[in-house]
């Protein structure tokens, strides 16, 4: 290859992000014997005192922001319950709380954060009752 | 700028991703008026009717395998309850199942895909209950 044409290759590549998947690969062929990542699934459904109060859910939902900021969360979604409305469908909870963790030691630490202390102490009163399901899984592509 | 010094800047600005931000910019300048995007949270907690039996839950196992290969699906988490036991959380299921759709419309031909059917058919005989919760909310970056 003559100087000229490897270095337009070279930035051929780098554009299309070639080199990023060769530099992956590698990675993941000298990794092969490693345990597969899992992912740790932290699912809280929140029902208010005064579930027909818009204003304490919203106030719910301004602490729930605040919350996302604890640095081991790797997804976050707030919900609310959608429209559909079968039997098996749980409809009576104001917020989901949905978080991903790699991993039960990163939740824990999440649990301990003084973030979400700080959310418990400022945020709790409004709320009868969580439910939370913690369940783990490999984690998929 | 000369000719040469502006090549400079434009190859600079692709490989540091520059170029990328700047049309990313512009798309959503464009579409400033358009919703927000959401996603749409579908979580299904599965009691089997015999909890202990290793070989029903991976029946069900693979069950959801199959069932996962429904294409509106965007993300999907097969779950067993974690080893964390405060009073809050419950742990009864034998395997949750968490799939993230685009929007309401997505999850229904999620329940109507003929995978779907075949999946409550072929192996809705190995479970008891199924708590179902679905929420929706704004899609996080």
């Amino acid at each position: 290859m003559k100087n000229t044409s490897r270095r337009k290759f070279l930035k051929a590549s780098a554009l299309a992000g070639v080199g990023t998947t060769i530099a992956t690969g590698a990675v993941a062929a000298s990794t092969a014997a490693a345990p597969k990542k899992e992912l740790f699934v932290h699912h809280v459904y929140f029902y208010l005192k005064n579930a027909g109060s818009a204003a304490d859910k919203a106030k719910l939902m301004e602490g729930l922001e605040k919350l996302s900021k604890v640095p081991t969360i790797r997804m976050v979604h707030i919900g609310t319950p959608a429209t559909t409305n079968r039997d098996v469908i749980e409809r009576g909870y104001s917020i989901s709380w949905l978080c991903l963790f790699d991993n039960l030691e990163e939740q824990e630490v999440y649990q301990k954060h003084p973030i979400h202390l700080k959310f418990v102490d400022d945020y709790s009163h409004l709320w009868e009752k969580v439910i939370v399901y913690d369940s783990v899984g490999p984690k998929r592509a």
